[in-house]
């Protein structure tokens, strides 16, 4: 079965994590990525730890099904070259700081004319106005501007960041998503665009629920730990082991928890019988829960939640999801060839298709890995080639 | 201008947070909507608090440009209405638990019958396979069984869920990037699919970076608070007021915080030269940052960090984010018609488009609606319209 993508070419000037997110999930969904890399180094994710020979693994998960050439953009030869790419493109992905694409010659206006049919994406920190827009971002500091670091943990507790790149990989799909968008828009109104995202938006996004929570009630949200603001019980309560997560978001479920920890009167009972009640007696309830789920085990209390339709989960560890069954039958890792590195195992992406295959063909490439190929494919010819590998203009 | 699914036409079943997210991206691209609700209380979401003048406020967001039906799906009249939207739909959304799709007569194979042609999105909490295909879920709760959870915080700290919904929102995303990339699809396979998308798929996607440095180290991860394994400076740390994060990821970006801090003689010690050195001396140099950090207001350091190119941010509420100017000037909050709530305003979807409008054209309905009118549009009369009124086929 072919990709969505399958003929989408894809000319790519990202690094790090955002950026080469994006280029993955249309790479996954079958376009062909060039990933254009910088001579040396290349990109910088290449050496984020831990390595697996050699390489970042998170750069090998992050850059499956692409193919790598080294093209130096201080030189004006190299600049044509990536011109000559996007000329024959479809899209063209940059996630550089503010201004800088325009700075090289390579914005939205210059490539539009080489190419008006071309989807020209665009992520950045802080998006493309306002007085934040030059400002610099990683994840983390993205997430302590938009809010969610602030509200994440306890009251007490350290300051936090969210243990996984929401903005990064976030503002990645959002920035496919549009990209996607485009490429069906320009069937209908035959022509390309600029689409864009940013860590911030997509920040501010993810916390709109409090955002709109504060719009309506002009309260600060609570750092709320485990808990919800809008239903209880919702949180963590420990068991005679692990440590177990239950969601109860509605009066049906409370009295099916009641049931499973043969409480029944808990659900008669006017402190608790009505969310709202539940909410105004939060710590009583979640105090007199703990108490019954203290007297047993974690797995004696998930099996008899799940058999009374009760929502709830022990406290995995990464090592626990890495090996868990529901992990392994649903084919999440899968085996990807690699030229250097033996049995390579990539986490595929979380949509599947019944019509349509997102594939992992290839491993992440050797850094200038398809150099030759590349130019020869857009008619470059020995001689022109040995030149800019003499000069530096590219590398392999 | 017109959106990129403009003419796109959604028969929308879900309810709660996961699959309304999915369609409200649908409908913010331009697709008509069709939200399909059950007599008396409609989707559980209106009564999540805080209200705002009777309805829910994130309902009021995650809803906006859909119009709303009342249809007992239990009736076999109800089923046939709702067959009848589908014979002409692009696209059908389902979130029910794992098979209860089917047991209603509404899985994809019936509904591929009626209309080959259809995009048949499923979205449940544990995917389509696997010993835990029935369990249900919510987001917290995936959020513990995905290992996301179990990472968040400090060794020492009490459990915290991530506190925006990574996974109900997360796979509305991905679900609405594989819808699209189905609709483009079509254009060249000439028929539709079934997509489908899950929380936890989504959770092992967010964790792909943790799981692959345990495939590669064997190692669990440490719960690193606000620090990052694989680099360092990259966490918050306190000033003589508000604590402030800061993210170094490289050399050069060290050395640009030992200049902002006035402590160049730093980026030449062997403690903290290289990446390496400084995630093995990490506590160390925490240490000594945070010494100097103290001797100044936050503000004072967020400048002079900004000056030198160093990525940071104060630790925002969200009553900061909702009034910072940055918020402002991108448009994020905007005003949305609403038949009974005056001045209401909702958060846009973090992309934009140069040639395509994203709009909030129409605030969130009011249960039942739109029945009248929708059926009228799909050919219904007035006498089987009150017929099916009168027997709580469909409410309005």
């Amino acid at each position: 079965m072919a990709g969505p993508l399958d003929g989408t070419k894809v000319v790519d000037i990202t690094t790090n994590i955002s950026g080469p997110s994006l280029t993955m999930i249309l790479a996954d969904l079958g376009a062909e990525v060039i990933k254009i890399e910088r001579s040396g180094t290349g990109d910088d994710s290449r050496r984020m730890g831990p390595m697996w020979n050699g390489e970042g693994a998170f750069f090998l998960q992050i850059n499956r099904n692409k193919r790598s050439i080294v093209v130096d953009l201080k030189k004006e030869d190299g600049k044509r070259i990536v011109k000559r790419f996007v000329k024959e493109a479809d899209v063209f992905v940059e996630n550089f700081r503010f201004g800088k694409a325009e700075q090289l010659g390579l914005g939205y206006e210059d490539l539009k004319e080489l190419n008006p049919q071309l989807i020209y994406a665009s992520i950045n920190a802080y998006g493309n106005k306002g007085p934040m827009k030059e400002k610099p971002g990683y994840d983390a500091v993205v997430q302590a501007d938009t809010g969610i670091m602030g509200m994440n943990g306890t009251e007490n507790s350290e300051i936090s960041r969210v243990p996984v790149s929401i903005l990064d990989q976030g503002s990645a799909i959002w920035g496919a998503l549009a990209v996607v968008s485009a490429i069906l828009s320009r069937n209908r109104i035959e022509t390309g665009q600029k689409v864009e995202t940013s860590l911030y938006e997509t920040g501010v996004f993810w916390s709109s629920y409090n955002l709109m929570s504060h719009l309506v009630t002009g309260e600060e949200p609570k750092k709320m730990g485990s808990n919800h603001a809008a239903f209880t019980p919702y949180g963590v309560f420990q068991t005679a082991t692990e440590p177990i997560m239950i969601g109860v978001s509605n009066d049906q479920l409370f009295k099916k928890l009641c049931v499973a920890l043969e409480k029944e009167m808990w659900s008669e009972d006017d402190r608790f019988r009505h969310n709202q009640q539940r909410i105004t007696n939060r710590n009583e309830l979640n105090y007199e829960i703990e108490k019954v789920l203290k007297s047993q085990e974690a797995t004696y209390w998930a099996d008899k939640l799940d058999l009374n339709g009760v929502p709830s989960a022990i406290i995995r560890k990464i090592s626990d999801v890495a090996t868990n069954e529901q992990t392994e039958q649903l084919s999440m890792l899968q085996d990807v060839e690699h030229s250097t590195i033996d049995n390579l195992k990539l986490y595929r992406l979380p949509i599947s298709f019944s019509g349509n295959s997102t594939s992992l063909r290839k491993g992440p490439p050797l850094l200038g890995e398809d150099t030759k190929d590349i130019l020869k494919e857009f008619g470059y010819d020995e001689v022109s080639i040995k030149h800019f590998i003499k000069s530096g203009v590219v590398n392999s």
